[in-house]
């Protein structure tokens, strides 16, 4: 009893995870890229990496998927996708054992990674990370397929929103791990987009709060979800570029920094339609009537803004424009005599700093700045971290470069 | 008590299992053809269906191995592999679910398809068929990847010799089927090599014993693994086209028929080398030490001939092409001053029938119609069901015509 329980603790405690390697499918997109990668652990040891599909290679398998079917909320869907990955897990084993070193190919089964049964679009329900930490205590190196998982009877899903981030992000906490870098093929998160804005630079260390802003303002180098769950179980989140030696973007928790940079970063998203909706003389037509019905339809709301005038309530609000038609014929079917319209041609602007909750006066110097600049300002939304504008869609590039003139490449 | 044993009675009995349908490479090779497939088994309701991967598939997904290393031996090559047929079997799939069949789409460790850990070359062990009987008992339509197993610690495995033939043998037989269609791109099993002779006409039945000598010979239809399988379990196997409405060949036992044809086909061969080893003075070179030492190699011989002159043994053998080499090695390393040659330019040809038991004088006819075309006969090997005989490599072609005119085209 003695001797089992303390070969139990060495067992649990002379193992040890170090970080665990995400690789995105720009960084499998070839046999050439493959062998790079696998240089690249042979030199910066892993404990664990989570593969994506060769560039191409999912859009390959939805097209087969699409000549015979659009049926996608099926077994054999995400059975299809799942070789995607597949694939990958193989070849980058391949690459390892010629280097000497061990790899444990794992899919989703092997790996533990369990999800619900909502085909094409699974979440993850729980990492046992058992398998894949028997195969670091052997000395193997786990290379685990990402985007997937199992249902408890057995059959592969693929993951919905967040993807292999999230993969890879679940998979870390799941060996108890504390660290997650995902590989990609650019440098970091930057300031604004570097294609709009050529001042923008690499922030270095960015609070998952500001992280989360970012992202879902649109600067897309993390699936939310993924920061979301780091933030949540703490581990320290990298983003790195894989063709590179940049050291790329850490994410912090907020308490880890005493005082942050005003703005961190500005972004910017062009998927959003402006729809105005009312006046209405329907007694119903209120906030909480408006709302609630878009929201039982699954349609997000975004920015909202209320006005009352002589013939009732007005609503300003954005949704994304794939759910703008949706929103008018329901909008349309609940009230009487409503006045409707819908305009895509906007864009949000976002100014994203932790420094804000302690800096007054940041919004009138943003509105301020976009005013001398001749950039209407139609609607406008704030968090404690974040002050969004809604602006016409051709101002979007040259509000992103006095912006960032005026927050960043300062360094205020 | 009784409730429970009434209703696992009911439970076992209530089912049953019809035909199981293997699909080859060539008739899953175009969406075109899935679609093809899913309304012939619409139409022919099978109990459930093996799949190969899509023709060329397996090629490519070998390639790309093959670009990083050429270990096979290993999970990760199986992984790899293993991803072929299970496009196949989602893309199947997602064809059968448009017709309104459900689906149960498996890959081997659903479908309880055991092996030994022997990756690229793997055995099955057991098919436990439970999970493939609760969904044909739920109305569902398994679809089974072939070619492919899992090992008891949950790695892939790709079969070997057999492949996918066997895989839709044992699965029958794992789940208590009596019946296994093998569906392919051609008719069934000819008398002889239709390309090499126009008369060759279709085996309607064939004894296992005659198919095992025909498919040894070289009548690639079916995998001698699956046929000595199905023999041994009973299982009756058919052989159709999966692009015609052609009856195809049934396989019978050997006890359905009184008597069958003296001669059923005529098998060829080229890929044999012929071996003569000797004279040797070496006192230890006999039979017995000459073909246990190619036996310890793995090397299968096939007709051995011995012939004794005053310098000692001779031994006339065949072996595989590939293995040629190999065997002179080792014959040299271990006899002295032994006199080695190998020759490829040989081919084997083979008459095959169970009424040859019965029938004397078949053989002294054989070599009659091949001397009388000035075919020369190097060596012989016979069976109780089989006369076969190395010839001149460039003389093949015309001993097929020759003896499929005198045993087969006439009936005798």
């Amino acid at each position: 009893m003695g001797l089992n329980s303390n070969e139990m603790t060495k067992e649990n405690s002379d193992i040890h995870i170090g970080p665990v390697f995400k690789f995105g499918g720009t960084s499998m997109g070839s046999i050439e890229r493959i062998e790079h990668v696998a240089d690249l652990c042979l030199r910066l040891k892993p404990s664990a990496i989570v593969v994506s599909a060769m560039a191409g290679e999912t859009n390959r398998l939805v097209n087969l998927a699409k000549e015979i079917s659009t049926n996608i909320d099926v077994p054999e869907y995400d059975m299809l996708v799942a070789s995607g990955e597949q694939v990958s897990v193989s070849l980058l084993s391949l690459a390892l054992r010629k280097r000497g070193i061990e790899p444990a190919p794992m899919l989703a089964p092997k790996a533990g990674i369990l999800t619900d049964s909502h085909f094409s679009r699974a979440s993850i329900l729980k990492v046992n990370g058992e398998s894949i930490r028997v195969a670091i205590q052997k000395g193997q190196l786990p290379v685990i397929a990402g985007f997937q998982g199992v249902t408890e009877d057995g059959y592969l899903t693929s993951l919905g929103r967040g993807g292999s981030d999230t993969s890879a992000v679940a998979i870390t906490s799941g060996i108890g791990s504390k660290e997650c870098v995902i590989y990609t093929d650019v440098d970091g998160v930057f300031t604004t987009d570097p294609r709009i804005c050529p001042e923008a630079r690499i922030i270095r260390k960015i609070n998952y709060e500001e992280m989360l802003e970012m992202a879902s303002q649109g600067s897309k180098v993390l699936h939310i979800r993924s920061v979301q769950l780091a933030a949540k179980w703490g581990i320290k989140l990298v983003v790195k570029n894989t063709f590179s030696q940049d050291e790329g973007t850490e994410m912090i928790m907020m308490d880890s920094t005493l005082e942050g940079e005003i703005v961190s970063g500005i972004a910017s998203s062009q998927s959003e339609s402006w729809i105005i909706a009312g006046p209405s003389q329907d007694p119903k037509f209120n906030l909480a009537n408006v709302f609630s019905i878009l929201a039982e339809k699954n349609i997000n709301v975004d920015i909202i803004n209320q006005m009352v005038n002589s013939k009732g309530n007005i609503f300003n609000f954005t949704v994304a424009q794939s759910d703008s038609e949706l929103s008018l014929k329901i909008l349309k079917n609940h009230f009487s005599n409503i006045e409707l319209s819908a305009n895509n041609d906007v864009a949000k602007i976002s100014i994203v700093g932790v420094g804000m909750r302690t800096h007054a006066g940041v919004a009138a110097r943003m509105f301020r700045c976009l005013a001398e600049n001749n950039i209407e300002v139609l609607l406008v939304t704030t968090s404690e971290i974040k002050i969004g504008c809604l602006i016409p869609r051709n101002l979007v590039n040259s509000a992103v470069q006095v912006l960032h003139k005026e927050f960043v490449s300062l360094g205020l």
